[in-house]
């Protein structure tokens, strides 16, 4: 078969997809957000059409069992109806995996378990199927054939839905010419056919808009040719079909290698791996972006951040401590990189004399992430680039530390308007990128020493500038994601600067309090799991890197 | 030194101990919540205290600073005052490691860092110090010396606070006999001696009450001596101290270790670790045990289970998936085994026929776990059966699986009142774990095939008997431990059940919609961290391995 031929029927349903993601939300770019009364209405027609459609399925279905019954090798083939799923027996059959055929199963049978990604009837003799599972797809063969399979079975093959998950008995065979349409290359030609669950037939969702990348409905359209675009709202809203796309299942292999890489390294440094607790007495030092709630009674918040438990569990004596945790942000921050909830990776340590001690962690911590996602995400991050095509981060073998009066002075010589203790707004960060990439050749670096009035009352000031702070943050791709510093380990200190910083202290006691018991100088860092693989993926949009993300307009799914 | 010695100055400071305590809370045991009013009262007069003892602690250092004026040798010990600790420099002095000190470093000058664990003056020429670091310790003796070390520097070392973090510049030395007072088996016979960070003069939890097992309280009661006990509220109140203690040193780094051993083995069958949102529309199914907030003008609720979303990922195409996540229950359990906040491990994977596949899966992990701590917790696991005594857990090469059925027969003939249909309440599972235990050796095991009433509507019920559900509980010690079953994939069947439960379907209907893409048949468990970690180490009380727990009545530190 060709590939062009699959790819006329893509343009075909891609048309249909378009009507249907413009005709709910107009005027919709990427992030634009559907109007929600429009969305409710849509919501309801969407639930009447997919009645109207079950009831045309089982009608339909009827028919076809009563044409089966005439059949009399329709044994071979069918939808198992639930009952027989209901772990029924364990039998002696092993499923193959797809991305395990290959030419050395040459005329063996095999059993595979996989979704239909692709239907192709051809004629009444003869359909083609495309099975999907783990990323891989193969195509199977139905051909009608006296005493094996019947035209029936051809009929019922190219009667399945898209997307749904089929059971296939059949011998492997190598086509002469290599296949285009699926990753192995070999078919199978199919002698059982089974549907173990049916997808409706109306997807909210085409596999094949979904896989689509702006560029090649860019370059459809310089040949006056219109290609479905699923805009961002429908694929959050149908998450459970957008996450099948292989881009997707590669972003979110490779978020958890990102986490894999990030526990064993620190492991391998001395850390200890803790849990924090989410739930917090009264509303945390963060003011107005906390959730807030009623715990028994009890006024009480999510958690910001785990900073002031972490912190106890150095003082403690855990000596050096990590968490992988849910962080709650009740900010009405809609921009490309805010979540109201992420995954945040937190460390914290004692320090024997300098805070340069954490930015070595740091370097070699994320050197170790670049490092393993190029050597162990390679086919992951080419399912990514093919649909959200990037260039490979840079980064250099040692992470480049600046400070920061010197970054801004890189932003004075190139023309910025701003003083050495300002903080540094998102577009200047960005220059600040452009400027490092050009000068040093790396889109990975740290910038350290900020103005003190720029971050948080716990931070330690420099020795030898109270204007300064013994602080961090480290950027990639001219974006901030990393904040990090020595903290204050001295209780009066603290006092002291909280109060200078505008805090009631009485709020905060129970953190001061935790220093009074023998407290090691120390320091820490956090970053957030979402961005990291939205940055080294360059995905312009935190969204596709959160599973199920949450903003201050979505709670679903 | 003898450690006679300093027994008796333990039981000494004992002794306060227990007044400090009682006084605190008259009619405590270990889980008798002291009243509000008593408590704040309580820190009202600590607050006070503690203003009076920096007050007297300021005056003596004036007092002791007159004093070193007149010493020469003054630049060899003292407080570093918080401005040198503002990471002045990078230096190239090492600090060598306390577990670390050995003979091979006879005669050598080392550089320690550590707290400051018990002060012992001889004379006003010589005092002990014992520093800890990372649950190892080191003897330290500061003996007065001509042009070495002044009289006033021995009087600093026996003026410093226990659980100050100190640095110490000495010689290792070897002691002809045996030392009893530290793991280290060298001394360091200090040259200088800098606090780095003083703690508070008296001390809410004594390092040495905090250690102290309940048989040694009761063994010396039989003569009639009297040992502090620090109660469980106490202890959590100042966790910081608590967590000090080897025992719960070892509790929290076996927990690491046992999520360490859960995604590595799940990681190697093909798993993929995901997170889930916490933050859940509405009000989930669970009910009135959901904690419950407003997210940005929406009604939210806080994720009881990764339940749902887990299911998606798997109807998502990640055919195998894990979640390390919080968990949250608002739940009234004032229980040894209830937390209103836990970390749980979640599991959720295609099977092809029968949820033996997932059975198979926890016994594998399990005894990987079981195995993994064994080998690799040896140290910990000692220092946590000195304190909490405990039977290393009994389990198989190969877990044993029981029926529900078979399970009730068992209490049945024991004399227990139980039906086939009835759910097992604490006492039946602590039974059933003994009789099974004597039976079979093993204190972990799997039963299955549990009624379908007695389980979540989503559970799918057995192919050959509907009374009954593809579900099973995992005991360790006669406690449940694991939940876990195959799903219904079927949306249609789904509903059914949902309605057969008496479920508002529509409230529902996002979790139905999920399985109407195409659901491959599915199962999985959850299990909760803390829980593994206390049944493991039978540590009797879940607040013992959560490092900072959440009940009904405790929201903080």
């Amino acid at each position: 078969m060709s590939s062009e031929t699959n790819n006329n029927a893509t343009a075909v349903s891609a048309a249909e997809g378009v009507e249907e993601d413009e005709s709910k939300n107009p005027s919709s770019t990427g992030t634009t957000i559907s109007k929600k009364a429009a969305k409710k209405e849509q919501m309801k027609l969407e639930k009447k059409k997919r009645q109207e459609e079950a009831a045309a399925a089982s009608a339909a279905a009827a028919l076809a069992s009563a044409e089966l019954e005439s059949d009399p090798l329709s044994g071979n083939y069918g939808d198992i109806p639930i009952h027989e799923l209901q772990s029924k027996e364990v039998t002696q059959r092993k499923w193959n995996e797809i991305g395990s055929l290959d030419e050395n199963l040459k005329d063996k049978e095999v059993l595979i378990r996989g979704r239909v990604q692709t239907i192709r009837p051809v004629s009444k003799t003869i359909a083609f199927l495309v099975l999907r599972q783990k990323g891989f797809t193969v195509q199977c063969v139905v051909t009608a054939a006296p005493e094996l399979v019947s035209k029936q079975m051809v009929k019922y093959a190219s009667s399945l839905n898209k997307e749904s998950i089929v059971d296939v008995y059949g011998i492997v065979s190598k086509p002469n010419e290599p296949i285009k349409a699926a990753t192995q290359q070999v078919e199978v030609q199919v002698s059982r056919l089974y549907c173990i669950n049916r997808a409706i037939e109306k997807l909210p969702i085409n596999f094949e808009d979904a896989i689509r990348s702006e560029a090649e409905i860019e370059a459809a359209a310089l040949e006056n040719k219109q290609l479905a675009r699923v805009n961002r709202d429908t694929r959050l809203d149908y998450r459970v079909l957008d996450i099948r796309t292989p881009a997707k299942q590669g972003i979110f292999r490779i978020q958890c290698q990102v986490e894999n890489i990030f526990r064993n390294f620190l492991i391998s440094k001395g850390f200890v791996g803790i849990h924090t607790p989410k739930l917090i007495a009264g509303s945390s030092e963060g003011g107005s972006a906390v959730f807030k709630l009623d715990y028994k009674g009890q006024p009480a918040c999510l958690a910001q951040s785990p900073q002031l438990h972490k912190q106890i569990a150095i003082c403690g004596d855990f000596n050096r401590v990590f968490e992988v945790g849910h962080v709650f942000r009740a900010e009405d921050s809609y921009t490309h990189r805010h979540l109201c909830e992420f995954i945040g990776l937190d460390v914290e340590m004692e320090i024997n004399e300098h805070y340069s001690e954490v930015m070595k962690i740091v370097d070699e911590l994320f050197v170790a992430i670049f490092d393993g996602l190029n050597e162990n995400c390679k086919k992951e991050l080419e399912a990514v680039g093919k649909q959200f095509p990037f260039e490979p981060l840079k980064y250099l073998r040692e992470t480049l530390v600046l400070t920061f009066k010197e970054g801004v002075q890189m932003l004075q010589e190139a023309g910025v308007e701003i003083g050495f203790e300002d903080d540094l707004n998102t577009e200047s960060e960005k220059k600040l990128g452009q400027l490092v990439l050009e000068k040093y050749g790396t889109e990975f670096y740290i910038l350290h020493r900020y103005p003190l009035k720029v971050r948080p009352f716990y931070t330690m000031s420099c020795y030898d500038d109270p204007t300064y702070s013994n602080s961090f943050d480290v950027f990639i791709r001219g974006e901030e994601i990393i904040s990090g510093a020595q903290r204050i380990h001295d209780p009066e200190f603290l006092k002291t600067r909280a109060e200078a910083c505008g805090i009631d202290v009485q709020t905060i006691s129970t953190y001061i309090d935790s220093f009074r018991y023998g407290a090691p100088p120390h320091g820490g860092f956090g970053v957030g799991l979402e961005r990291v693989v939205m940055l080294f993926c360059a995905l312009q949009n935190i969204r596709n890197s959160s599973l199920f993300p949450r903003d201050p307009q979505r709670l679903a799914p």
